[in-house]
């Protein structure tokens, strides 16, 4: 069928093959009609319509035989995408058998169709989703375990702080992600069926509404809703805001790689590969592809989770314009963060990591980042206000002299009288100045494990 | 203590006096400050810092001690508030008991006081707003309960579609703010402490990190999370998000009432009072003030929550900027939800149902609004088409004409041959077709008496 | 060439196939080739690269000859589209000409090419854009023009407040449309060349650059800015401001006639027409399809005009993540702003107006809303805060007796002894009480012509 | 009168003590005195109220004399700031001349005074703005000029592209800061006076409504706009929009600022000062406020400005909620944007640079940065695919050898051939491979001075 995407120039980068195919015309229309065939059967089995209506019907359900120009050119006009395809479908089982034709879309109205189509294509979007996340996951949880004695600068404020571990930052990405994916599997259960009928009575299946709602949601394998939710699209907002929530993790995974990939700092490293990330006049030049496509997403997804999020207030029964914002911003946002997703899952799997040159990093301020592990052992011995001066004097003439902390304070008799030679290197070696890195990283692999 | 206001003009309008006082600066400090208190307290249960330090670092804790402007002035300076607070409260330990002092803030960071602080106010101010919910809810069930046979317009585009009835209006608003409030409860439950010290690694403690935060956790009743999150801000943007998607509930809600309240349509009305609503100019007019604060709010709420999402790119182990953003735009978001929730719940609770003009509006269309029922009727006996022709036809002439459907489809002799004058008149009483509504309204009720 | 849409399902409604087609990728490509053809012309000009290299060079900058789906593979790995641009068509210029295939791109970087293609693309889709910015205006300025003496009911906060004309109505909307033109003939001003080598320094051309520079613009007939502008992003940003401006005009309009369309207002209707705005289930039903397009793109734009703001942070000498997240956003917002502009002219062109209606709304209130023009009267005579009083206390009783505030302000003997009934009756006419309407009206159109 | 900030414990960090004040809610009062005081003398100059009226009037516009908490709690009942204050005004004029109290706020509506009063502060804020902008520009022109031949690296997608210099980068700042200075004047030159009365038809003032408004704006040293804008917000938006953009220049600066500050970089800092960017426990640590801010504000800014472009939309002649969304968020933004401002002018004027350690970055791809210098000399000989060829070869190798490419370079027979020693000596020399920079930075010198 060729290529799946809408923008064979840009979206290979920024999404994925397959969200691009779940987002397409095509299936956006396969999801009204897997709608209809549902409701077909559903009816059947209520009783509202013929059980012999519903083969023509079923077999018509087929988006492969409609003409998407001819539809979108009458959707134009109409206002929505159902309009064009009821009355299609309508015209294509009328061929095969007329009186089954009567009963297509019966008691549903546009937005039934089109809502619900919606939600199947998000749930088929999730599956995709959901398994480059886990893959992700594991990758996240292999570079935990594997660097957990991985010494490196924790920085803050994009500043030396203190020693941390590389496996502790792959750790607090993994723990984040799990709370991403628990509010995706959140919004995907009150994902659900929309069924009202035009008023959001179901007023035209008389005393059956309930009945075919519930065979239909069980047709679809969709939630049943207490009520239809036509103008409250919380569980539209709800998504996005997952997706976007998720995008900001993949942001901060994406922005410390490329902060680390500096040539200055030569950390880690995407994976290289022919034709990636290579540049047109330097030929020593490696970018960081997917993290420019992870920060691009986390710049976007906010913006269109906004919208959606301002989107919500829909004026009584159906919305006029909010509802119509939601048709091409959410799936925008869902291509986007599963392009992400499957960036960062490669990025992770492929990641380079330069251990010596994290350990050279660590020495780059001659000891000073070590202060407050020296000023804490200092402060058990000295008071804390009398250890934190010693070694912010000592501190400032390091900076100033360019000479070790260590050997400065080794020379300040207030210091020497309580830590000796030995006892100075023990406290300089970042090694034995990571905490609880360890059990952290243990933690968010066992709930990796569990979750 | 004055007004707890930061805008005393505006403010008052716009949020609840709670919420101005749980965000207000002295409560930012007090945050800060019973992470310090009850840091102390876990640190003397784990053996970490003497017992003998509590007293006078506890007694020293309270917000009312401290110069606000003094400590503004150099939190400009040191770029957080966490850090003059830190001297200020050693000074002041140290003016009862200097021994003390030295424990103050031990092992902590910034960021801990001013994330647990921030997590603190949170969990405050949502005991507030879900009181407000609750009676926001218990006066939307009320009004569907009450108004479960008051037919009125369902109105889709802005146009009549069919008829509905308020209860049902009501009831699906109950049943979207039953789930905004599951959102915010599993938000909350993600709102846990922060505590990882400078590093993220509680390296400060040694091995008695995990111990230490347990406690912690245990004294201020927070959720004790897996691992620090310094820099993965998913939690605030959660509730954010949480929020947001509240405020686009309670715009709606907003909307139309608002819309319901114009001139022509007179089918509902916000509460009247004395100084409420009046016009400078046109003694006549009855402003609708609190769904201008509802709609208001669901047009700033979304941008300040897409702000947020776009803020969780923090740098390595504590951000810049990123993390800077929030410490306005989270509040200044909870503030306006809490004063949106309050006008909704008093909006609700004395809103003015006029069931007789929405019964009139029911007429405007001279029966057009029923022509659904109809054709769904016809179409049992005429075939689907053939019934939509025929109604079709019929209300063009309606329209055309300035008569009534009922009585154009009395004279169609292909109508006349199905339904008799009788049934007719049936079909064109909108309590009779208004479906699953009342089942609806009831599922909608059982689930705010068992959420 | 088949349809220009990507999405052949909403692009028709949402946008033109004249912005589709000035953003879709074939223009994309071309847009960059337009750079590199005229590149290679304005070198050989300032003799940087030889005369006889233009021919093969120019001969191959038709994006008709590449292959899309090649070309957006290899971005996907390069990060971005001009890397395979360029090696796709230095090859095709080397099988014409090997030597001429050395001068391609020469001296230039991928963001050269790339954002000057983007400049020719809102040039070009500028120029249609202000085609049916044109026809909008002129259509409103022959509303303003017809009916300036229509009255109609001005609405406050949703409320009647005092009558003014339908064409002042128009003629507010023409106003603010002038000013949005002249913004986006500003930001035109602004969308310049970029041309600065790969460090924004022209090295590569040695003292040649701004030689170089000056003729390319002149090539291309773009603006030629002071320096390169490859991590300052205000050009791209303002053009996003002003396009989400305007979408803010067009959804003023929007609303207002969604609102004037409401059965129970009936004053304005959007254009009818076969297949427009129909319903599957309701045929008396006429959506407001243009609205909902207005609507939409009001909510969608701000939403993508932020996101563009926010990505203005650009690292360096060029931007990771910011930059990318430009590529597909600007596109989007200016397809939808076109398709709103475009729905907008045709809407207002085809407006229905139902002058009779707008005056017997104007009687709904049964005179109330002539309240301020008796005050103002009664005020020059009774004093001002008296005839508040004796206009409230009437406005009172005829709102609680449904009666006419005339006939109880004739009953005032207070009223009566300065005003008699012929007195009476003028102030409540209207028609003479719409200020300086008529000047306001001749201001705009004065406007229109000259602008 | 104490401190300025509404948030005394964030606000000095955020804003300036300047932009507090134009916006605090004192000076929104006093707007709306300013307006009601010049209205009185407007209106008396045209004849419309007694000139006896205006003393009284003008003495009581004052906006020490009224309680701030009484007008806020009477603006929660009205909905909005302009009817309590017209009320309280009258009372106060009506203590001192009775007959004066007939004529306060005489054919005015609230918005007049509302927007009139806001378009004052903003004019105010502008003045003060624009001082430290200008401040700002000339710092950046000192740096420009003063390291017009500092080398340093130029760093795309955050790696080393090629040499630039520092004098460079800050022109390019400059030069955005110019464009982003011409925008605010552009917006300011629309910020005109609002007066158009309660429906914007200026009825209560018969035909004396244009004199009137001509005189007002005159007395206010406002433009006078040719209609009212009571519902168009395409002027609010417009200064967000600039406000907005300008922060992203600003943010531009904050993130390069941040980066070059960087530990293993170095090459700039931000000014030190006692208390400034300290950190609680690492006392060798400098935290980049300054840049924390600039970054905070790029990141608010956007969805503070997106929110009020969204709240465009308003109602017929007046807005429910949009309105009512700009009062707070658009004075958010300024006093962001006037923070911000001033703490790039500081961080500018007092920017420590270290030549030496730009000089020493542009070694550490030991000569792979010079590869383009040496691709075009040679291509010049060679061709450039031959070039690219002999030169990406040579760069492989030294990256996987760690040695200079200069030597490897020597060592290529086909390189020999072309370039000796010398030549290729002086290709490696940074200096001469900064093409137009120096004219680049006298364009953006001669664009300051001239601007």
């Amino acid at each position: 069928m060729g290529s799946p995407y809408a923008d064979p120039l840009l979206d290979p980068l920024f999404t994925t093959a397959e969200a691009a195919d779940a987002f397409g015309p095509r299936a956006r229309l396969q999801g009204m009609l897997d709608f209809e065939a549902a409701l077909a059967r559903a009816e059947a089995r209520a009783g509202v319509v013929p059980a012999a209506a519903v083969p023509a019907i079923a077999a018509a359900c087929d988006a492969a035989l409609y003409d998407l120009d001819a539809l979108g050119a009458e959707a134009a006009l109409a206002g929505n995408t159902a309009i064009p395809m009821v009355g299609h479908l309508t015209r294509k089982v009328a061929e095969a058998d007329a009186e089954a034709a009567r009963f297509v879309h019966w008691g549903a109205t546009s937005q039934d169709a089109m809502d619900t189509g919606l939600v199947l294509q998000l749930h088929r979007y999730c599956d995709g989703l959901e398994a480059d996340l886990a893959r992700l996951a594991d990758g996240l949880a292999a570079l935990a375990d594997r660097h957990r004695a991985t010494p490196m600068v924790a920085r803050t404020w994009l500043q030396h702080a203190l020693p941390t571990s590389f496996g502790l930052k792959a750790a607090v990405l993994l723990d984040a992600l799990g709370r991403d994916r628990q509010r995706l599997a959140a919004a995907r259960g009150r994902l659900a069926l929309q069924f009202g009928g035009a008023a959001g009575t179901l007023a035209a299946l008389g005393d059956a509404g309930l009945r075919v709602a519930a065979a239909l949601a069980a047709e679809l394998s969709l939630p049943l809703p207490a009520l239809p939710w036509h103008s409250s699209r919380d569980r539209v907002a709800e998504i996005a805001a997952a997706l976007a929530i998720l995008a900001g993790t993949l942001g901060t995974l994406g922005r410390d790689v490329s902060l680390m990939m500096q040539m200055e700092v030569g950390e880690a490293f995407e994976p290289a590969g022919p034709g990636r990330g290579g540049s047109s006049t330097m030929p020593h030049k490696r970018n960081p592809v997917s993290c420019a496509v992870l920060l691009a997403t986390a710049s976007r997804a906010p913006a269109l989770a906004g919208g959606l999020l301002a989107a919500q207030v829909q004026e009584h029964e159906r919305g006029l314009g909010g509802w119509h914002a939601e048709w091409q911003a959410l799936p925008e946002l869902a291509r986007l963060v599963a392009g992400a997703t499957r960036h960062a899952a490669g990025l992770v799997a492929g990641l380079t990591v330069d251990a010596e040159r994290m350990r050279a990093n660590l020495d780059l301020t001659r000891g000073l980042i070590m202060a407050e592990a020296v000023t804490m052992a200092l402060g058990e011995r000295l008071g804390r206000m009398a250890a934190h001066e010693r070694v912010a004097e000592a501190s400032r003439r390091a900076a100033a002299e360019g000479r070790r902390l260590r050997d400065l304070l080794a020379e300040d008799p207030a210091v020497a009288a309580v830590l000796d030679g030995a006892a100075l290197d023990a406290l300089f070696d970042p090694l034995h100045y990571t905490g609880s890195a360890a059990a952290f990283i243990d933690r968010a692999l066992a709930g990796h494990r569990g979750g």
